[in-house]
């Protein structure tokens, strides 16, 4: 038995998670299938939180919104990152205390925004005008709602662009030369109280610096506020610690970024006299290598390339066909085999950009084979579609050698699920 | 009253689909919205039909797999290609003709293969691979199924990389100089009968002048393996033909592209002496400019640029994010008012990449504005997730003045949809 990455081992040839075979875990329940490792979950959180032991950690739904696995969050005593309507009814479904959640989003409705009203939750806002919204609202219900603004604070990481959100360009926060004025409007409107702040500055970040950057900014702006008279209760830096794909490349940890963040943050906090607390809002961090996305070959060819056709694409899993992301591709069944061919890993979606994995060194494939993509706990499941009519696949949890269902694999009246023909077609 | 693109009117400032004005519709049903337009649907199948009077049009699920749409085309006489058990089902559900129904793909599950073989559809094959295992179904079954393969024409459509499918590295289809090969296997093998021959080149084709090469790489084919015995009663041509996404620009026709082309499929079947069925798989031009997204304003902001938030991201529209893909975008209520200035258009996806239109002169928007994206009908809903916890949107058909709901919206309920707890965490 050897560690191939992280939790995940090779036992007698087999991949195995969680002390399982990923071939009998198909066998038992079909392909594809999402399996998620709860010990994995709750390690990688315990990680985070004992690298920042007085912050909040509140998880950010978008990475994973299963319900389980938000409740595994909520035993952990996460808070939770909601960008939705929906997020946020998952969030008090899995038992996440309400003043530690936060409705983020740059553009919610104001359908959201009395929900979040309603529900007493925690309101970042994006913008002066979504301020004066949340105010009126807020005043109609007779009610005083905890907010912070979302700053954009101009740092650049670097990141896939479509997931860097803190440049000046980016459609996220306020711009960081404004958020005194909108905090001066805030301490002045009625049904608003703010009493934090808020940035995020992208996703997969490999290279810490900009969030030392980033974080003096914040307290730049946390002294301004606070001497306008704003009682500055959190500092949420939101999130992007990114994670290793690919097999055996140095990251940094929590731990690097709490040696990077915490000496500013805390001699800032020092000279102005304040304590706010420290909140930061991690994802995939968290969930993305708890979970193998596991496929079966359904097809082999040789044209251009070797290609191996797999029965979940870009449907299930996004992020190669969207980012060009990696994911490690492990053939289960064979996962102690010498790697002798170059394959490119397809899915069954009608576009030539569903392509899994390009030109992997792999053992010799065969139809029936179990290939396992690893780190697909984050923006995996969360991203996927019905798209060429396909059904999402189930989700799996194992804890103590056990396995639950934890999502039911859709059929086919889930494709049908809320259509109406009108009489006339009938 | 006056034609801004196609169907779709502009009448007293306000923006109206098949008579009825975009507000009222938004009042009436809710935003975020889809909506298509019955006639327009129709008037496209049947001018692509009229080019090609002769050819059957197998509509392409992919594009748009609502049920009502699919019985649109059932009732206009058009076939299906299929792509998926779940597409199958639904050509099924529809109404399409087995005879008229090709269940196509490049990964095609055992478990697909043998529905394929149970519904009596004809399949096209992507590879020998999967000849011989349909084969070993069908013979099993004691079937005869009969069959075309995809032939991968190298040729290369001027359009998006991820949507150019006939190039030599493509993932699809046997490389043409195998095809002769494949047919021989194919003659000789129980369970199958090959009787057609089918490719794709790509989608949102704009130059026509690759289809008349893959026609005749098509053709060149066809005297070969007639030649071999195979009694070719198919030509399937797949599709691609383009659509003005842009107001104005001149694009070519169906009649264009059956005046390209039929000249040499007919002149070649002449020359061999054979009759085979032309067969075109329109998905695009059938379902694209008939339908609208509408959106409602949340929010406005100033930061880099005049941003303007609605209440619909690539969670429900994913092409321009994905594809950098144009779509207009027309303030439904002021729709004779002059442009003023320049807005970004963005959705509430927690991504940088979530913008539905960059830096477009419109007038001056206010939050409550509607704003509706045209040409929504294809690769919109049917690409469509829950991404953020979003609740995917209804779907409406406008006929005769009248609005029926094709598929109700979503709500929280079907984000637990199939979603089960173990007990321990109740
Ligand atoms: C505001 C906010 N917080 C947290 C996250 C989670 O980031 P990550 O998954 O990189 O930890 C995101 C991701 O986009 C975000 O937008
Ligand atoms: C095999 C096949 N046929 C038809 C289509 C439909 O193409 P379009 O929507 O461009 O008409 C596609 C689209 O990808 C396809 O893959």
């Amino acid at each position: 038995m050897f560690t191939i990455k992280n939790h995940l081992e090779i036992e007698d040839g087999q991949l195995t998670i969680g002390g399982i075979p990923a071939v009998e875990i198909v066998k038992q329940y079909g392909s594809p299938v999402y399996v998620s490792n709860e010990s994995r979950i709750r390690d990688n959180f315990r990680r985070y939180k004992d690298a920042f032991p007085d912050a909040d950690l509140y998880y950010a739904a978008k990475a994973n919104s299963n319900l389980t696995l938000f409740k595994i969050m909520a035993s952990e005593g996460a808070g939770a990152d909601v960008f939705s309507d929906g997020e946020l009814y998952l969030a008090l479904m899995a038992g996440i205390p309400r003043d530690k959640i936060l409705f983020n989003g740059n553009s919610k409705s104001d359908r959201e925004l009395l929900m979040a009203v309603k529900t007493g939750v925690r309101v970042s806002l994006d913008s002066i005008d979504e301020l004066r919204t949340l105010s009126r609202i807020a005043k109609k219900e007779k009610k005083i709602v905890d907010v912070s603004f979302r700053v954009n604070p101009d740092v650049s990481p670097q990141t896939h662009p479509k997931i860097s959100t803190g440049l000046k360009a980016s459609k996220f926060g306020i711009p960081h030369e404004e958020a005194v004025h909108a905090y001066k409007e805030a301490l002045d409107l009625p049904g608003v109280n703010p009493i934090g702040i808020h940035c995020h500055i992208g996703s997969q970040i490999l290279e810490i610096s900009p969030f030392s950057e980033a974080m003096n900014k914040m307290m730049d702006l946390v002294e301004q506020i606070s001497r306008l008279g704003v009682d500055v209760k959190f500092v949420d830096m939101g999130s992007g610690l990114g994670i290793p794909y690919e097999k055996g490349k140095a990251v940094p940890s929590p731990k690097d970024l709490a040696d990077l963040i915490l000496p500013i943050f805390k001699s800032r906090c020092r000279d102005e006299g304040i304590s706010p607390k420290l909140i930061l809002e991690p994802g995939r961090y968290i969930m993305g290598d708890s979970t193998l996305l596991l496929t079966t070959v359904n097809t082999m060819k040789e044209a251009a390339k070797k290609f191996v056709g797999v029965d979940a694409g870009f449907n299930l899993l996004i992020r190669p066909a969207m980012y060009d992301s990696y994911h490690l591709a492990v053939v289960a069944n064979k996962a102690d085999k010498k790697p002798e061919e170059i394959y490119s890993i397809v899915g069954p979606i009608c576009e030539s950009g569903d392509i899994l994995a390009h030109d992997r060194e792999l053992p010799r494939i065969e139809k029936g084979d179990i290939i396992a993509f690893f780190d697909a706990g984050a923006y995996g499941f969360s991203m996927s579609s019905q798209y060429n009519g396909r059904t999402r696949c189930a989700e799996l949890l194992i804890n103590d050698g056990m396995i639950d269902v934890i999502r039911k694999a859709e059929s086919y009246d889930d494709l049908l699920a809320n259509q109406l023909v009108p009489s006339r077609f009938l």
